[in-house]
């Protein structure tokens, strides 16, 4: 089985295994476990951020800092292709009653400056004024787009100048720096807060980190336990989650395959992929005159595996599970297939 | 005074005076107001459904239908200039943690049917459902559109095909109606609930309808009341209110005064103002080298008044309160101006 | 027929009927409204508060002051048995996500300041903190108890002190002054926010008044449009609610025909009516053998009408449209009936 | 050290970790963890439900449980002393906007049949209605008290009746089990959803099962998304967890060692412990002449750890990680300090 449908079910390696075994660990809640405390304050070094908060999952991370960054009665301005307004069951107007306020980032994955401008509003007497705005890189829905510092920064300032908070959901943060070829910290500078995810690329079983200010990591740490995301002898994700630390270099492995893949389908008569940046390859194939769940259930039989991501659209993901020959394997059985 | 900021601003009439002061009242809240029960009985006929709801204002009856018609954790699908999602102080995420999904409905006022159809969404493991679609009829910040019931059509039938119901924020249904030549009904057929406001351009001082189902008015009478809707001897403000429902007929007045105003403008040199399909004049001053807000306050001098809608756009709102000949001395004094 | 249902039950008087017609009105929402802004500096100013702002109901008076008063994930400390609690839908909850601790205020009706001391939590890891205090005053559900200035000082002393803001539902509190022979401002005076109502005792159609410092009414502006309070016209209720502050002296009238009543029923076999503090009679009429709802159907039958509260409990509420010859009637009617 | 101050501080044994280590995962948020698999059917199995659902807390586990019973505007039932209520941050009003109705079960720690009864309300057009009543067993502020299943029966049934969900705060519900050694089904079949918790007396180091009817766990499960608790290889997680679940049995340990602790606790001098129904130890330490802050401060100098429960109480809990001896020595110390 050759599974691409996403970078989260990867299986920790025995390295990881390991460390879950043998992690010091102590009760979090009581800020007592010094696996979590290394990994937090590893984390917040990595990102540039005075602290850092481990959280069980990415979505926990963004809304928490969702309601760590606004008051009642305020608006959100999201990318509108991003998972924040499309994958986290509308968890800005559950969790922290947010007006939403989606800008489309077109292919770039990303608002420009201009637009962030014209969408801030400040309060008045008929109008909720912006509380949030959110960013997302690298950005999942359009392909696993790497935004460049210069983009998050320019979509960022308008924003930070009015007075409101910009957050990043990094999940997949390391793979832009890696892909872009620059610091994690040239993005993560221009934001006030960033989530990226153990649990994706970088291999750990569970787990993201939520960095910011102190003051925004003290607050986060409450609404963490509000949400249920208060955890005991956390040691034992948080000792792989340091593992996965140590991959973030070998995500250009990832990229790499991404790019054969992506090469490999391109050739494939009737399908489409563009060059990826990172490690997700969306695939047209309306040429193959299928739709994408038809042509990922042919996939099945094959033992290859995909996410449909629009009525023609397949999303193929490589990472850490993923070698070079597998995805020879895997191009060898589509092109049997089509 | 020329008062053109808005159709809110009209005065009672005496007529209307002496109806506040000689309707039969009782407790409203115990269901005994005879105007008021008389009111909410002609107002469901006027728009065809089953029964009505006397509120206070309509951001409040836009408001109640939003919780009535959705469950915890949707999302609403609205027009991304309407006055519930820019006007009404984030309410739906406010009052009914409603996740939004704007759609620019254009110059026309209201997204397609295809537009509404993609945007429908069935509740899954990871997304918010589609709970609501609400519409806007005339159209305030596309300058008073007066919108087509096919085109009303369009727009609702995906929706209550998918099992969405349909919300239409009908502040100014009655000059749509009007405007348009065809019966209301012809426009609230394609929708499950409808607010319309009796002191807009119908002239009361005080109060909305909000109709649909009598299952769906039994709830928003609950919902009232957590609002602090729920008012006693509102037969004082139902008794205009009845009043008010005559004056449908003459607000074909308000959209020549309109027009006229209109014409008058867009012959001002550097001034640019499309013709209105009903009462409220979008004027361009851009080409007069100043913005709406210098704009309005050299109008204030000369006692004209009107809104700032936009850098350079302004809005005059023509009502029962301006005459014809109101109209040509507002245009004088601009020309003079200018 | 003899209705002691509720003093919300009171039909304008032809004065207020005139008020009404001949108030100076104008666009609320713009400040505009001569009436309003009259009513409510007299109301500020009467209740020795910054600032007052016209509601609709009583109901969004509360619920406004809760909202503002307020920041999300707090607790509110209400009496268990107030209005806000047991009628108002949920209320604080819904509006504005607070967890209620209702404290037992007895037949007092008000929780001893020791009883607050104890129940104050400051924010932790844990718990939420306190945000909110409301007290009421006079308290319906014990029947119109009028709570001494001193007893509303000792409840409030700990919260404010701790920080907290004290917001006092006094729909009645012109009642519990009169009833007490002190300016109402002795009681307003503890605490930070004042709803009360235009049209219980007071005789108005409709309307509450919600005053404090200027800041909070400032806000309450705001939120009052949110919940669709913003009026237009409002001078029409606004003339009234004048002339309503007039009916302040006469309140002692219905504490009279109130305690008449109360002594009357209590010497009807069966009955058992406590002497009343103010214009509200409760009823025990378990010992003439019937439910309240029995008893309340009998009375009917003779057009004397109360309210049900409790399985045994009759609520009769004297006001501006009963007299004291109302009011033998009505024992005479229930007299024979028993 | 000898840290009786949670039974969540217990740390994985090697078994443990070496389930951590061997565990087959999966990823979850697909259904595809074997380990989580087998441990919510295991679970659903124990506690004689028909599915369940691993969660990252308790807290999370009974916040679920909360928005799934009810729907927008209701009212909870809760035990006034209840973990839900003091300590889960105000998250019924947060997560689910429920209005709390809390009841003082007392020393039992559970509301009688009678109380039940008397709180339930239906919804009408003045009250929020009834959505939930939720109970704890054993209840830990309290002091750890096993309620009998026949006091739960008599608590839950008239809410059943009424058609109202009953959930059971579970997380110690084996130790109550163990203590009134009756099969936790006598006590889970009369509630509609039960919550328990791995991390605490059955040493996993993370994790709660939340179980119920197979909608429910449908319905819970999209919700745990929405709280951020979707993991992804959860098996290491799930996998300490199975081995977890063989430790019921070894609570009577647990409580063996709480009773010796009492005993000996309430023989010193000033101190005073009644017996334990379970692993909890409550302390009045108000005869030694210190507050229950100056009693722990030294006991810390000995390194003996226990938890501030109020002015003068001390909790103390046993656990996995307490020996017989342990306690012994806790013993002579404290004796030694007082």
């Amino acid at each position: 089985m050759i599974d691409l449908r996403s970078d989260t079910v990867t299986r920790p390696s025995d390295e990881m295994r390991e460390a879950a075994a043998e992690a010091p660990v102590g009760d979090d809640v009581y800020g007592e476990d010094p696996s979590v405390n290394e990994l937090e304050e590893r984390a917040a070094d990595l990102v540039g951020k005075e602290a850092a908060l481990f959280v069980p999952s990415g979505t926990m991370g963004n809304q928490i800092a969702a309601r760590v960054h606004t008051e009642r009665g305020e608006e959100a301005i999201v990318e509108a292709n991003s998972h924040v307004y499309k994958y986290e069951l509308g968890g800005f107007a559950q969790h922290a009653d947010l007006q939403i306020r989606p800008l489309d980032g077109g292919d770039a994955g990303i608002p420009s400056g201009e637009q962030v401008a014209d969408a801030l509003a400040a309060e008045d007497l008929h109008a909720a004024g912006t509380g949030l705005l959110s960013l997302e890189n690298t950005h999942n829905r359009k392909g696993g787009v790497a935004i460049p510092p210069e983009e998050v920064a320019a979509a960022a300032e308008p924003a930070r100048e009015f007075g409101v908070p910009v957050h990043l959901d990094g999940a997949r943060v390391f793979n832009a720096a890696v892909a872009l070829d620059v610091p994690v910290t040239d993005i993560t500078s221009h934001v006030d807060s960033v989530m990226f995810c153990l649990s994706k690329g970088l291999g750990a079983p569970v787990g993201s980190m939520l960095a910011g200010s102190q003051a925004f990591v003290d607050r986060a740490r409450r609404e963490r336990k509000l949400f249920g995301g208060g955890l005991r002898q956390a040691g034992v994700l948080a000792g792989p989650g340091l593992r996965a630390l140590d991959n973030v270099g070998r995500l250009a492995v990832d990229h790499q395959n991404a790019e054969r893949l992506a090469d490999g389908l391109d050739d494939v008569d009737g399908l489409s992929a563009a060059d990826p940046d990172t490690n997700i390859v969306l695939v047209d194939v309306e040429g193959a005159g299928v739709t994408a769940a038809e042509f990922l259930d042919r996939c099945a039989t094959v033992d290859v595996h995909g996410t449909e991501f629009g009525e023609y659209t397949v999303r193929f993901c490589t990472h850490l599970d993923v070698t070079e020959s597998d995805v020879d394997t895997a191009l060898d059985r589509i092109a049997d297939l089509v």
